[in-house]
């Protein structure tokens, strides 16, 4: 589990705070993303939209980051699974979450140059 | 706009009692549902687990069924988009919709012998 | 405070488990509704669209009939409070309150037959 | 639909995004506050509750300033409003609208000092 | 874990449909509840009392069931961890929830007598 | 009560703004606090983990402050009742309260020396 990528400084805290509950959450996060079906990808949008959905903004912000620089996830496919949230969770969390992900592409753009 | 299919009695009445409205929405959800990238399929996917996070499980319920009887979503892709549940909502949220699918799926089996 | 009214079965437990918190929720509840400038009646229809927007269909259920029933709510100032629901709280608890409300005027209808 | 003034910067990326997308919630925006028998205001208020309840700070703000720069809804019919928070939504989100009310006000007050 | 007991009918469909994530559901249960310094009875209380707040009626009953009749926990000790509920979450989850206790004390006197 | 250390800025607006609320709240928070059977640290410790729970970062920030620094509740006693909120609202939540508690712990450490 990359859990540095998808869930940012708590991970580390947990880690050396309660080893074996570290362990546990990688192991939950192996397995529910081991999908029988779908693939990674697909699963992660899933993940991108639910957090959306419930308004948490860093959370969101970090996944999609997550998504887009590691698992290839595009702008427009993000954009087309937000629509959901606005059908199923309504305009608030809809509007912050095409802000948030307007966020991540331009720091994404910005830090491929400064990578350059 | 199958909205019966998606959203069941209280489509009718909002149609009856305001038509603008019911217009709106329709308007909504063929947008919404019209993606650049993402196939139908994908994104009701999404909208399922988005109204399982949120705990409604009549809501589930019938996104479930509309899902599967209508764009071929079956069983085993609606579990591993559950798992993104369990993971960004907790363990109440996720249980209760595994036990929905499972009725979702009862429910179909008897739908279809009294249909034959 | 008229909680039976308001707040159903749970009242009278808490009234016989605890006096002092029953007093206390008493004291809230009129405080909270003794508003500087809006009527009782707006300060009920906003309760009510918070409570649908939350999607609780039994909490919805009680305050839309003592709304209506009480302080003289009408149906259709009810459904114009809940497009705000469908705004900012998406589809599915919208539609879901739309059908509370539906049965919530099917009981009046059928309360008032039973009482003449 | 003055978006803008209700959604922010997400509204004008949908826009550019999804032109289709857009009109349909602009449709949507004005059936949904096309109210039968509440006026734009109350159901306004309506929508601030209902967002203040969900604990969107942001959302909240905008919704708030734009309800009283545009609409001239007061600090105490917002204040009278948030009340209904409180009951229905618990003392966080209701501590967290009126210190949001607060700023709103003070922004209010210094906008008009640097338009004078 | 006792995971029949505390997440019902949903567990045993997730056992035969994907044994690995059951093994990792349990592999996180029995390390979220080996907490360091609280003992398993607050541990379940706090589990309880969030289950309360989210407004989820057959999950609350289920963890209020559970325990109760294992860990022991008393009616006194869940209405005081439903006061947070009434103070961070508001009437409506407060209310449901007290009822709930109440019918949770009622099946476990009818399930004692048919045990006698 | 001690309300401009729970709640922060927003109490002495409402103290001001509308004093019977204010006193109806104190009331209120006097009578969840005073528990049958559960201790005021229990009690406050289920406080926290609701508000983590629900994603308020700010809210969530204050009371573990208050309850480390009023209440004696140690940095492990709410690790230990975070990990409830891992299980039942997962780990966006979860990750988020656990930075939060690090924020706090980092806080009191630095306004100990300010002090000193």
């Amino acid at each position: 589990m990359k859990q540095q990528v998808f869930y940012g400084k708590g991970m580390p805290i947990v880690k050396k705070e309660n080893p074996e509950l570290y362990d546990a959450i990688v192991g939950l996060n192996d397995a529910v993303f081991n999908g029988k079906v779908l693939d990674y990808k697909t699963q992660k949008l899933i993940a991108i939209a639910i957090t959306a959905a419930s308004g948490d903004k860093r959370g969101t912000f970090r996944q999609m980051y997550s998504g887009m620089d590691h698992l290839g996830i595009t702008y427009d496919e993000i954009m087309d699974a937000l629509n959901m949230v606005l059908l199923t969770a309504g305009m608030p969390p809809f509007v912050k979450a095409v802000r948030t992900l307007d966020k991540v592409k331009k720091e994404m753009e910005s830090d491929k140059k400064e990578n350059k």
